[in-house]
């Protein structure tokens, strides 16, 4: 199907998407460019539709999309559309001409549990809280190089499939296990499941390289404006901070979280966990 | 002195200041907000005016101003403006009612050294060919945060005192000893001087907590679309790399930066240097 027009309803419905409020309305969500719509298919994601402006696609996503329509076009539609079309459902400007439309499919916390490791101790990320989806995509981004086993959002700010966040991850977000609950039910199923869970916080009383991140445990952050809540205090809870050695007192949400998950890599390798 | 008019000369000089070429003509580069202000200020920067709109000022800044007006008005001159005036010279949406002018102070590389601690091993970072001011502001405060010694810009895409890294920097900019040059410039000045440098590469040869920050030595990171040219190869010169156990393969340069920064710092922790 080649679509031309800015009125068609198919277009209309896409261009909706851009707004949290028609995505959970419709349990649906768009993704921007080609390695992340590869990266979503390659990780299960139920995709529906795939829009493609030629005119925007260089020479290898012309190649990539005669290969993708080869192995998927029983299961994916995919539409042509002209250069307008295309830019009245994408987003920004690092667009290669190619968009997907994806179900969404979000995990319980029970069910991101049965997906941890069991032939390891699992590492859970813990976001509560943190407002801007680029910095939870880019938290995803890093957990998803240091080998976290999942990322839960407490608390959450915005619906997990914001465009933001999926360009920010790379479209990591695809492949780590991640849902979102309220910060008591999240606290309530980490210590249910035995993990011990170290919370960022800036005058916190333990170095973060003397916790222990071999153990199953969870790392967890809160906003940069307002911290961690109360919810993130207490039994089963170690507080950790980072040394601040210059003038500022504290670094980025999504800094931490990435010296954080490095620091738990490093100490697995070195004991081999 | 109460400026209202749009059309007052200084207010065009100011609003001028957002552009590059109109900064490095003139030697001048704006700050926004209060916190930025102060450190520029506590840190020696030259600043020759500050523009106030009490309109936006909540009651802390207004209390700031105050004092801030005691301490310097011999050496500062402040202006308060009307809303409309701000918002011709402000940058952004955070703004505080608070923006100095300030006067450039550009190091050069031998100036830079004669600032690096003389007690103890220097760490210098080096980012060459990065791109976004946001993201230099970013490195800057993992910098500071880390106790790195300065920060280099090689091959400069931006000039220092862009505005978005003023802001990413929280203000550290004022306080680390910084200075662009070419990458030449800036590998012969780490060999003169007996830095091993550290080169981040995605394939590189050394794990990077193998590599030993506690000598003298430099972290240096290319831009996220390019990663080091050339230049950062050969003797004297260390691959280092980052494991990545997930889907994606690279991580963004100011995580990397970060991480790196803070890997330096705990091995100097550890070995006190």
């Amino acid at each position: 199907m080649y679509i031309t027009s800015l009125q068609n309803p198919r277009i209309k419905t896409v261009a909706q998407l851009r707004q949290g409020r028609k995505r959970r309305q419709l349990g649906k969500f768009i993704i921007d460019g080609r390695r992340e719509t590869y990266r979503a298919i390659a990780c299960g994601f139920p995709i529906s539709e795939v829009f493609f402006a030629p005119e925007l696609a260089d020479e290898e996503t012309l190649e990539w999309m005669d290969d993708f329509a080869d192995e998927y076009s029983d299961q994916v539609e995919i539409h042509e559309v002209i250069e307008a079309v295309f830019a009245k459902i994408a987003y920004g400007d690092r667009e290669d001409g190619v968009l997907a439309v994806a179900e969404y499919r979000e995990l319980t916390l029970e069910e991101v549990f049965e997906r941890l490791p069991k032939e390891e101790a699992p590492i859970v990320g813990v976001i509560e809280g943190v407002e801007k989806p680029g910095n939870i995509g880019a938290i995803l981004r890093s957990a998803d190089g240091a080998g976290i086993s999942a990322l839960i959002v407490a608390n959450p700010q915005t619906d997990l499939f914001n465009p933001n966040t999926i360009r920010a991850s790379l479209g990591t977000i695809f492949s780590m296990p991640i849902c979102a609950d309220s910060s008591e039910n999240v606290v309530a199923w980490l210590k249910k499941h035995g993990f011990l869970t170290y919370a960022a916080i800036v005058d916190g009383a333990i170095h973060y390289t003397e916790a222990d991140f071999t153990r199953p445990c969870a790392i967890a952050l809160g906003s940069e404006a307002w911290g961690l809540t109360e919810t993130f205090r207490g039994a089963g809870i170690q507080p950790i901070f980072l040394p601040m050695n210059g003038i500022a007192d504290s670094l980025n949400v999504s800094t931490t979280a990435a010296i954080l998950f490095y620091e738990a890599l490093r100490q697995r390798s070195v004991h081999d966990v």
